[in-house]
């Protein structure tokens, strides 16, 4: 299976990210980038983009990435993330970015850069540090 | 306005805790407590609920928390977060207590405690710290 | 070896905590308490203890309270330290209390609270998570 | 005054950065970095950096970098800092590269990449974010 089919595969399988309409846009070994269109069930009450949905996307896209960078059958699972909100998320598009930093036999370290998109335009709206730590995969049924 | 009014009011006027369905359930001085029941948009591929959403239900937790210990006018907005997670959150319930450690005129600091809760005993399953920024809290139309 | 003992030793070999002066107040299976008297070569440029040295002694502290909680020959290095700066620590003593919030076979979670103490009134300084991964313990010479 | 003057005279009334030996190697607008030589009060019961340490002077690289972006009278005090631990710093020089990803009228953030150098061979060692808080510079005597 191809990664970007695997992520696909994980993404519509998750109830949250399927849900949230998630899309995989990239997926390569130890790089992954997924967007998320503006809907209201994802909005603050001042209209931009939640800060926990903003974080949501930042846990999923780096599961992701350090997943593709390790060996067949194994997964990664989130220990602990750590994001910072640089700008109120506004656009109607929320892009998350995600690369490898390390990747171990136990512990994976990943960087998301996440941006609003307006009018083509990218704005850093979020940085996440997200630590994780490699499992055995369940079946995928 | 009651405390717990105020919560529930901005609550009801998020998009993402009005359709994930969350609820107020304390709402004190320096203290909230909010939960959150099991759907199919708020899992994992596993079926427990979804790390990010965990992360979502923690930053809007400690937001109202920090906004209940400000003066009226006032409104806290999260800087940065860093969640722990502990173990799967497997149960029908997840609760999240929010309880502010530090409020300053610029800064507060919010300890998180999330559970999962099944057969009515709760096991804990992150903790979260929030860091946030005192702004003035916009009209809520 | 008693805890205690153990506990001590380390910090005796380790160079760091050896010249800052580090001393083991409590070491019990889970919980270790260090405390560090003020010296001009851990301080900022405004007399108060530098930031950094107080991460370093929530780090070894973390270490020390998730180290005590395994079994013997285990010994848990840090993964990620996360640290939340609450008030200048102005104090002549500065202390940190280690406690275990999760002990598993390959990840701890540790929680650090340090406080500035003056005329035997402690105040809180700090607050760190600390998450660790569990390692063989080398020989100690 | 030039920037990297004002951050050798801050480097040198520190009392932690100066006994440390922390040199300033570069100090430019929203950039510097720091370097920190091998002795034993610096290092972890193996040998290698203490991870206190390495926190310290992202700590102390961070704060700089802040202060560097500020208009004149103003300097960055940390209100938190998440550092990620990648490999062991066993080499004999330390190297902190600290740039500000944002410059807000309130809150600054800055990444700092830690490495460890050995045989002029740089290997990250760590990497650390940053939240930091704009306040008045105290009179520097």
């Amino acid at each position: 299976m191809l990664i970007i089919d695997m992520v696909r595969k994980i993404n519509a399988m998750t109830g949250f990210t399927h849900a949230a309409g998630v899309e995989v846009t990239i997926a390569e070994q130890g790089l992954v980038e997924m967007t998320l269109e503006k809907k209201p069930e994802l909005l603050q009450f001042n209209g931009f983009f939640h800060g926990g949905v903003i974080a949501g996307l930042a846990d999923h896209a780096a599961g992701a990435a350090a997943t593709t960078s390790l060996p067949p059958g194994k997964i990664a699972v989130t220990i602990d993330l750590h994001i910072n909100y640089l700008a109120p998320a506004k656009g109607p598009l929320l892009v998350a970015k995600a690369q490898c930093v390390q990747t171990g036999s136990t512990i994976c370290v990943v960087s998301v850069a996440l941006s609003s998109v307006a009018d083509q335009q990218a704005t850093p709206c979020a940085m996440a540090t997200v630590t994780l730590r490699v499992v055995d995969m369940p079946p995928l049924a």
